[in-house]
């Protein structure tokens, strides 16, 4: 068997965690070590994962790639703080451009566009994972890393990531505040918001087979001023008015 | 056996036709006639189903529910025009307050939460179904008729149903919206919109285990302006940077 990637975490939050699971069935590739500042959460990682911890940069080992997954404004910090050169350094951010790593190291991003919850385990195979790197050697040793935890894998440059990361604001952070407001405005009237989960799933399961702007259907792509009147003035929220007075001019604008 | 209900189907639309399809294996209840103005459309339905087909209100049989699938705003016409007193009459419409059925038939409502989409089939037995009627007699029919072609029927008030409609935007058009706005800026910089469907997914996921309150994730509820900053850097249209800058600041107001 050939020998595997060393990989260390650098971080012990939610990202850090689903990573080091990710690997635990990798046929390639290891975590040999988790870094992190915080001695507690690491002393919690370390023995579930029975994987080395250590809360000091000078007892990093040596290994094939170090995966920084701390919040995004500590990245370039820690980057920094790595006490040596010319190794394969990443970031796992969706919003932080490659180039905030120390070009001391090699620089690369390894970001799984998901949103991790703690505590739920997910199959990590389905994750995309974007990756980008300087040289094309790097990228064939990210490449054969993140393949060996999923089944898409896509070369994503620094730009582009940030286009997906504000498009995912809109398509996950955005959608699940549409279902706040939804559940409640069923909840005020003691109506089951999970009436509401089948049609839910439906809007999603469109996508498989027509664009958002074929399946829009609903009173603002029609124009139907009477039901949007009847809708405004069944909603409390003033914000909540404002959403709905917006998005609808927006559906409008978009269909005609 | 006992006798099947007997339902006629008024309209020859989209639910119309999916309401047919719903019927075809019930065990208790059969759509015996279908009545449209629309002869063409008609025409196409009755050989499909193998039903009874007519324009003509004059010929519409006798039947337990009638069960009108037309435009809302036909829906008064249309339950004016119907030539008998004393039948079981149900719209099948959300966001329509059933006292706009004429009461000289025993006025119902019959209203499927789902979002249908012409061709594609669905299964019915996932799709809530909110009742509504004048006595416990009809309310009984149409609970059995129902219950007969979907797991989940509920009792809904003209009120609830009106708020359950609103709801319904938000979760359905609106968040589709978010979808085509996620797309769109994808799309624009050669990102692959398939790469977002896994965090769709999981966004709806999350409503199994906690509210969209609890799942609420991204910069607008962590209040990190300098992420914000930099998506409303990169949305070249108006509109969606209104969009974010109002969710945002509805997500910030509803956290904090």
């Amino acid at each position: 068997m050939n020998k595997k990637f060393k990989i260390i975490i650098i971080g012990s939050g939610n990202v850090a965690e689903h990573l080091i699971r990710s690997f635990e069935y990798s046929v390639n590739s290891e975590v040999v070590q988790v870094y992190s500042r915080n001695t507690e959460a690491g002393n919690e990682l370390s023995p579930k994962f029975n994987i080395d911890f250590t809360n000091s940069l000078d007892r990093l080992k040596k290994a094939d790639l170090y995966l920084i997954a701390v919040s995004d404004t500590a990245i370039a910090e820690v980057s920094n703080s790595l006490p040596f050169t010319d190794r394969l350094v990443a970031h796992t951010s969706g919003a932080t451009s490659m180039d905030i790593l120390n070009n001391k190291n090699k620089q690369a991003v390894f970001y799984p566009l998901q949103s991790f919850t703690k505590g739920k385990k997910i199959d990590f195979s389905n994750i995309p994972i974007c990756i980008e790197t300087i040289s094309n050697e790097d990228c064939d040793t990210i490449m054969s890393i993140a393949e060996s935890i999923s089944n898409t894998v896509s070369k994503v440059s620094s730009e582009q990531r940030q286009y997906l990361h504000a498009s995912a604001v809109f398509v996950n952070n955005f959608t699940n505040h549409m279902f706040h407001i939804g559940k409640e405005i069923a909840d005020h009237h003691n109506v089951d918001f999970n009436l509401l989960k089948p049609l839910i799933k439906e809007t999603v399961e469109k996508l498989e087979y027509k664009s958002p702007m074929q399946a829009q259907t609903g009173p603002a792509v029609r124009g139907d001023k009477i039901t949007m009147e009847k809708h405004l003035g069944l909603i409390p929220d003033e914000t909540h008015k404002e959403i709905y007075r917006l998005i609808t001019e927006s559906i409008f604008k978009t269909h005609n």
